[in-house]
C-alpha cells in the first residue's frame, strides 16, 4: 500500500472525498473498456493496452478480462508492479539498458511471460548474458522507427540484421517487432492522423516480408495507441495494439478529431482530479488547491468539467487558477470557498503518477480505492 | 520508507546509481545552505525555508542548523510529515479548507508550533471552530495579495478587517501578515524583479501601518523567493523570508539576471537527475530513460550538465530526447549506450515530487540516501 492515506473510505458520498483526489467515473471507464473490446472484435488484433497510463494491476486485471492478452509496460520496475499483481504476460514496450535493470529484467521471466525490445547490437548481447545468468529464454523484439524519431533501429534490412543478432543468441528468442508511431497519435485532423499511421503500417509491412525473406517469425507485430488504433486494427499487418489512455481520456486526446472533422468520441472522460476552491476572494478569480503537483500540464492545462462560466488558466506548485466569467449561468456566483469540482487532465499518464490513489466512484459513492502501485517506478 | 527500493546504495560509486535518480551534489547543497545564512545575516529577517522544494525533514534540519526558524509547508500532509520528522515549529503559508484537512491541522498544533493563512472571513469561522475542538490557539496569518493576483486579500483595509476577525476568534491568534509574491520570482531583468519586489514591500508597509493603527501586531511578515530574497531581507519589512529553491537551483532560476544583466549565481546547481543513455541509433540523437516522469518540464525543459555538445530537446513520458552536435569536442561521438549524465531539472519544486529518494553524492560516492517523505503528500 502507498506511504500517503487514501483521500476517501469506501462508501462515501463524492462530496466527501478529500483533494486532490484521483477519481474514476467507474460506468465511464467501463464503457471504455466494452468499446474497445468491441471495436477490434474481429480484426485479428489482440489488445495489450499500456500500463504506463494507469500503472495499476487491478485496472489491467479489468482490461485482461475484457480479452487483453496481458500489458505493455515501460520501465523494469513498472513490470514487476504488474507481475506482482497477478499479470502473467508483459512486454516492456521499451529499452533496459545497464546490469542492475537486466538482473531484474531476467529475474522476472522466470515469474512471468516477459518480453523485452532492442535497438541495439551491444544490448542484445548484455540480454543475452542476463538471461544466461537467469537461466532463461528471454522473448526480444526489434523495435523499428516508424516515423517517432526517438528509438529504434530503420525499418528494413538494420532491423533485419539486428532480428538475425537476437535468433542467433544462446539465451533470446525473436519475438516480433515493435512499430509504435508515437508522433501520430495527437495529429488532430483525421485524414493527417491516418495518413501518419497508414505510413508506420508500411514500413512495418516491408520490414516484416524482408524478415520473412531471411526465414525469420514475428509473434509480436505491436504497436498503435488511442488516437490511431482503427487504422492498425485494420490494417492486417499489426497483431497487437498497445492503446493506453483509452480507458480514461485527457484533454489532449479530446481535442483529436473524426472523419469529417467532428469530436473524437470513440471513448469518453472517466478520469477526474477532485479539487476544491480554497481561495475566492475577487468575483473573476477562484483558486483551487490542485496544481503542478496533481496535475501535469505538459501537454496543455486542464479542462474543468461541468462548471459553466468557469476555465482553467494556470498551475502553480499547488495552486490551480480559474477565471469566472458571472455572465455565465444567470450571473450568480459560479463556485463558492470550498466547493468541489472534478478536473480532466490535460496528459493523463504523468497526471495519474503524481497520484498514490484511484477513488472509484459509482452512482455518486466510493465504491473501490485502488493503489496504483507503480507509481514512481521510474527504474 | 517509501514503496520504491532506493536507486543505490551507500559507498557505491556515483556511476553505480540506478538511473533515474535524483542527486544532489552535497558539497555545493552545503554551500548554498551557507551562502543564504551568509546572504541575510544581520539583515533582522529571519529564514522560513519553504519545504515545498524539498519535502525531506532531513534537509529541513541541515536548514535549522544553518540558523532557520522552521519551514514553510503548502499543505497539511507536508507539514505532517515534516513535523514527525523533527521539525518543531511549521508555517502553512496557504489557506487550508475543508473539515478534515482542518481537524488535522488543528490536530498537529497540539504537537508542533503551526500558524497557517487565511484570505476569508468564513474559513476564519471553521479554523477557530476545528481549534476549539482541538483544544489549542491556532497561530493565523492574513495572506494579502502584493501582485501574483492568486490567493489573499486586499492589501490595506480588508486585511485589517480579517485579522480584526481573527483577533477576535476565541481560539485563534493573529500571527501576522503573508505577503509572497510569486510572480516576480522569475522576472529576469535584475531591476524589473526588484521592482515588482519594491512594490509588495510598499503595499506590505502600507497594510502593517493600518494594522498598526488598528492595535494589531505582527509576530510574522513572511514573504519571498529565491529570486527576491535579498530585497525583502533588506527592506526593514519582512522579517521572515521563504526562499526555498535556493538549496538546489534550477534551468528556470538559472535565467534570472543579477545586476547589469550579469548570471544570478548567489546559488549554484546542486539538484540534478541522473539519466542513461538508452538508446543511440543515429548519430545526431541520443535518448534518455529520463522523461515527464521524471522531470517537470512546466517551466521550461530540463538542461543537460557537463556534456559539450548535447542538448535536451524534448520529453515524452519516459524518454528524453538529446540533439548531439558531432562537430563539437572534435567530431567525436559525444555519448554511448549505456553513459550516465546529469541532467539540471527545468524547475526543481515538481521534479523532486516525482522521486521517492535523495542520493546525497561526495567526492564522486554515494554518503546518503535521504527519503523524500513528503512526495506525494497532495492533501
Amino acid at each position: 500500500m502507498p506511504e500517503t492515506p487514501a483521500p476517501a473510505a469506501v462508501g462515501m458520498a463524492i462530496e466527501e472525498v478529500d483533494t486532490p483526489a484521483l477519481l474514476i467515473d467507474l460506468d465511464a471507464f467501463e464503457r471504455n473498456l466494452k468499446r474497445m473490446a468491441d471495436a477490434i472484435d474481429g480484426s485479428g488484433a489482440r489488445l495489450r493496452p499500456h500500463s504506463k497510463t494507469h500503472k495499476c494491476p487491478i485496472v489491467a486485471q479489468r482490461q485482461i478480462e475484457q480479452g487483453a492478452v496481458g500489458v505493455c509496460c515501460q520501465k523494469v520496475g513498472e513490470a514487476e508492479a504488474m507481475v506482482y499483481g497477478g499479470v502473467g504476460d508483459v512486454l516492456i514496450s521499451n529499452q533496459i539498458v545497464g546490469a542492475p535493470k537486466l538482473a531484474r529484467l531476467a529475474a522476472l521471466a522466470r515469474q512471468a511471460k516477459v518480453a523485452v525490445c532492442a535497438d541495439d547490437a551491444g544490448n542484445v548481447v548484455d540480454l543475452d548474458a542476463a538471461a544466461g545468468v537467469a537461466g532463461v529464454i528471454l522473448d526480444v523484439l526489434v523495435e523499428i522507427d516508424v516515423g517517432a524519431a526517438r528509438c529504434g533501429v530503420e525499418p528494413g534490412t538494420p532491423s533485419v540484421k539486428l532480428a538475425q543478432e537476437i535468433d542467433r543468441a544462446s539465451n533470446l528468442r525473436f519475438a516480433g517487432l515493435q512499430a509504435y508511431q508515437g508522433r501520430s497519435q495527437h495529429i488532430r485532423a483525421y485524414s493527417d492522423r491516418r495518413a501518419a499511421a497508414e505510413a508506420a503500417i508500411a514500413l512495418t509491412n516491408e520490414t516484416l516480408a524482408e524478415l520473412a525473406e531471411s526465414g525469420l517469425k514475428c509473434d509480436i507485430i505491436g504497436g498503435a495507441g488511442t488516437g490511431t488504433y482503427q487504422f492498425e486494427a485494420a490494417s492486417g499487418v499489426y497483431n497487437e495494439l498497445q492503446a493506453g489512455s483509452y480507458i480514461f481520456m485527457d484533454v489532449d486526446y479530446g481535442k483529436n478529431e473524426n472523419v469529417d472533422g467532428a469530436p473524437f468520441t470513440d471513448f469518453e472522460n472517466s478520469l477526474f482530479v477532485y479539487a476544491t476552491v480554497m481561495s475566492r476572494v475577487t468575483e473573476d478569480r477562484a483558486v483551487l488547491d490542485a496544481g503542478l503537483k496533481a496535475l501535469s500540464v505538459d501537454a496543455g492545462l486542464p479542462r474543468l468539467w461541468d462548471v459553466p462560466g468557469a476555465t482553467f488558466t494556470g498551475a502553480s506548485d499547488e495552486h490551480g487558477k480559474l477565471e469566472i466569467d458571472n455572465t455565465v449561468a444567470g450571473g450568480n456566483r459560479v463556485l463558492k470557498l470550498g466547493d468541489k469540482v472534478k478536473v480532466v487532465p490535460g496528459h493523463v499518464d504523468p497526471t495519474v503518477n503524481l497520484h498514490d490513489w484511484y477513488v472509484g466512484i459509482r452512482n455518486g459513492r466510493v465504491e473501490c480505492l485502488w493503489p496504483i502501485t507503480a507509481r514512481g517506478m521510474l527504474r
